[in-house]
Parts: structure tokens; C-alpha cells; sequence
């Protein structure tokens, strides 16, 4: 039942109490462990208005990071197009997120993520969740290999997130873009696409 | 002058009053602009108890930063050997700290980097002194492109450390770590010595 007084639909307070609920479900259950009906409970309202105001357990927890991004929308973009292209458009894509509006919550965002345990937790539970479990079988490769390739590619791009946007270490932070994608992109290729000796078995 | 009383040699009151004296002075005035003298009359010492305790002024910058390496170590065991192997021995020595004793003391330096903006500061300073500034000259690379390429290998440097070592994101996390030298090596070999095309003119 959703009460007639204090948290209501449209109620800015409601949708606070919603996320403070997931905030602390998320960080201490893990994603899977953490139920929208526990949630609702959490914040005093009927689990109909969680999905009222954020749709899917997905949309919650991206709202519950901050994320200025749904991963989903990088992977979309960069598998759209050749297949040989598609390190050069990941980056691209990343860079422009990060050079974009979005860019100071993202920011903020990678400040959090390494403070304090319980938020390096819910981040880690971000990349397993968001990218790895819903972006990544889209990319179409070897699921044995997958989740070891998108790893690799995902720590750099979290390094250079970390040089150019937190750090600021020059050269790095103030080379145009397509420098950078014409630098890191044919990295991000090899470790998505191509044979990795010594990695993975040789097929 | 050094007091008789209160701070001695061999005080540990005395290193950390000089600690403290130099962390702020370096997060406030950089490194360059940070003189010994003036961290000395901060900590309320004769400069050559500085000296005493410290040694030089980049040893005394490191121990501020709570480095757990010196990095002049890691680029001197990477060029000790075949130049084709730099990349390799590079990603093995570094993974060699943060896999020995040393490791906590770099999560817990990498936490605090990212945690404010003076930090992130101070961190900023210790990559262009110790890294760029002391360290990278012995590498041999073109002056005009040794800065961008070393802060391409350090950025996916600290990405790794950051995946496998605080955010914990499997497999990466997990994978023994010759397993990352042949998948990471060859990535910082390109960045460090090999045609970089739409990063560098052509030769």
C-alpha cells in the first residue's frame, strides 16, 4: 500500500528513499541477493512504485551508482559497424562519454568507487552485472574467452579514465581524442578479438 | 638549530613532524616549488636533519607519497635486457610489487590517490617527477614522444592495478600473472618503442 501522506509518487523524497534502500541492499546483498520486494521494504513503499520510478532492477542500479552511462550503449555502439573497427569505436565511444556532459559525474563517480569498501563492492557488482553479464554477449565472442578479454580491455579504459579525467597527467590528459583512439584503440581490438598467445590456447 | 629537547635524531616524533611538513608543502607548492629549507622551518628542524633522515629531496617525496617503490626500480629492471622484452619485463616487474610484500602498501597508496583533490595532486607530481621527470630518461625513448607513450603504458599500468588489485573484477583478478605479462606485455612494448601511426608522424 502506498501511503496517501509523506512518500508519494512524484515525491523526490520517495525516490531518495528508494535509492538509499538499494544503496545499502546492493552494497551488502550483491545484485542477485538483493530483492526489489526487500528494497521497496527498505524504503516504506510498494515494490509497484520502485518499478514505477526506475523500470528494471538493471535501471535501479545504474541510478544507485550515479552511472552517467548505461555500459550497454558503448557496446551497442562500437559492435555497430566492421568487426576489425570495433576497438576504434569502443574507445571512441568511451572518450566521448567522458568529454561530454556526463563527463564530471563520471568523474565523481570513479572518485567513489575506490573510497571505501562497500563502494568498490557495489562497483565491482557494477562490472559483473552491467557489463559483463548484460553489455558483453552482445560482442559475440567465445564465451570461454569473454569474460578474460573484456577485462583487460575494461582495465585500461578504466586507466585511462583515471589519467586523463581524475590524474590529469599531461601529455595524456590534453591530446585530442582521436589521438587516443588511434593509440589505444588497436589495443583494445587484440584483447577483444584477435589470438592472444600465451592467454588463452591456441586454436 | 636542533633542540636538545623534543625533536631529536632518531625521534620518531621527529620524521613524522618532518612528514607532515613536506606532505603539505609538496601538495601546496609542487615538488619543485617545495624547498627542503622551508619543509625543515615547517617541521621546526635544521634542514640537515632532513637530509639525515631522508637523504635526498626525492626520497623524502616518495615517503611522503608512502610509495612502496621506488619507481626508477621497475624501469631499471625493465631495460636491464633485450629491447624487444621491454614491455614484457616491464608488466612482470610491476606485477612482482603488487603481488610481494609491497602490495597492500600500493592498494592502500592507490585508494588514497583518487580519494581528494589534494592527493590526486600530490600523486600528479610524483608521475611527472619520478616517473616522467627521473625515471624515463633511461628508457632511451625520442624526447618529443617519450612523455605520451610513457603515460599510455603507465595509464593501463594503473587500470590493472586498479581491476586486479582493489576493485577485484574476475578473471582478471585472478589469473596467474604470466598470464597478464603475454597478454599486457606486448600492448606496453608497442606504446613504449613501435610505430604508433596517427599518435606520432610517420618517421
Amino acid at each position: 500500500m502506498v501511503r496517501r501522506t509523506g512518500r508519494r509518487p512524484g515525491n523526490p523524497d520517495t525516490r531518495e528513499a528508494i535509492l538509499a534502500a538499494a544503496r545499502s541492499a546492493f552494497a551488502e546483498k550483491g545484485y542477485d541477493g538483493a530483492s526489489i520486494r526487500a528494497i521497496a521494504t527498505g524504503a516504506g513503499v510498494d515494490p509497484a512504485l520502485v518499478h514505477h520510478y526506475f523500470g528494471t532492477k538493471d535501471k535501479l542500479f545504474l541510478a544507485t551508482m550515479n552511472s552517467p552511462i548505461d555500459p550497454i550503449d558503448i557496446i551497442t555502439e562500437a559492435t555497430d559497424g566492421d568487426r576489425d573497427e570495433i576497438g576504434v569505436r569502443f574507445v571512441r565511444a568511451f572518450l566521448r562519454m567522458w568529454d561530454g556532459p556526463r563527463g564530471a559525474a563520471a568523474v565523481a563517480l570513479l572518485r567513489s568507487v575506490v573510497g571505501t569498501e562497500w563502494t568498490t563492492k557495489l562497483f565491482r557488482e557494477f562490472i559483473i552485472t552491467q557489463v559483463l553479464r548484460r553489455a558483453v554477449p552482445r560482442l559475440g565472442l567465445d564465451p570461454a574467452e569473454a569474460s578474460l578479454r573484456v577485462t583487460l580491455a575494461a582495465s585500461h579504459l578504466v586507466g585511462l579514465a583515471m589519467a586523463r579525467y581524475v590524474i590529469k597527467v599531461e601529455p595524456l590528459a590534453s591530446v585530442p581524442s582521436e589521438t587516443l583512439v588511434a593509440a589505444i584503440g588497436p589495443t583494445v581490438q587484440r584483447y577483444l578479438t584477435e589470438d592472444l598467445p600465451g592467454v588463452f590456447p591456441e586454436a
